[in-house]
């Protein structure tokens, strides 16, 4: 099995396909179900979580939806992945160096 | 452990009740989330997905929310489950024939 | 490899900052997609789920979004984990005994 996992909260791995059509609706829609807002009051939109000093709290939820890790098989030494499924690796919040954890166990 | 994956982009893998209710409310909620709609512009309520030829874009927002595997471990030999978990293939395209990956590994 | 997942259908285990105000942002935001409401008429916003009796429909959906389980890498015999990750246990039911199961494999 192989485990490929976000370093970071505010971001995710996901599988699906490689479309940027597909990948445009997600941001979209991402921005509909928790739209970036850098005030912390929740009265007027805003998140608790921006009273740290971060504007990034809407980051942390679009991680929730789009998760933070995958595990795919491996068979015959390859990923076994179906025709269409690609490993995206997701930032929501942009201001970081990015780095994605893969770990190969068994086969 | 015991890995279990939808070999398609607009399927899920998950685990919850086997409970019929529950699965209509599951239908019903992700349609508000994230409704079927064959179009392609999104001022409109379609998605550029679709501009693709397909009609389908709801399914891969869809999948994103229920998930696309679920890592179960084994114990003694047997699927390590609570007493109300059962593992769901859940189709929201349909149009395809079903495959699911079930991968093992170590005990 | 490490395996963490919730042993209930009505909680989840997930990955992400352990502050408090984002914590209640996460409470604010579920309730918002999906609200408590123990009746179980549709059209009134309750959920088929509840005429078995339940009232903790939105439960079951809540930990949908959340994720039932996280997969961890172990690195030198040490979780592998980025500086502000750390493994969550949440209830959002909360009238039963906590479980949770932990599983190491591999490392």
């Amino acid at each position: 099995m192989c485990l490929v996992n976000a370093m970071h909260i505010t971001a995710s791995v996901f599988i699906n396909d490689n479309e940027s059509g597909l990948h445009a609706d997600y941001e979209r829609w991402l921005e509909e179900l928790v739209p970036f807002e850098p005030g912390s009051d929740p009265k007027q939109g805003g998140y608790l979580r921006n009273r740290t000093g971060e504007d990034n709290a809407d980051a942390h939820h679009k991680r929730q939806i789009m998760g933070r890790e995958v595990v795919v098989a491996i068979t015959d030494g390859k990923l076994h992945l179906s025709p269409w499924e690609h490993i995206f690796y997701y930032e929501f919040d942009g201001k970081r160096r990015k780095r994605v954890l893969v770990k190969m166990i068994g086969e």
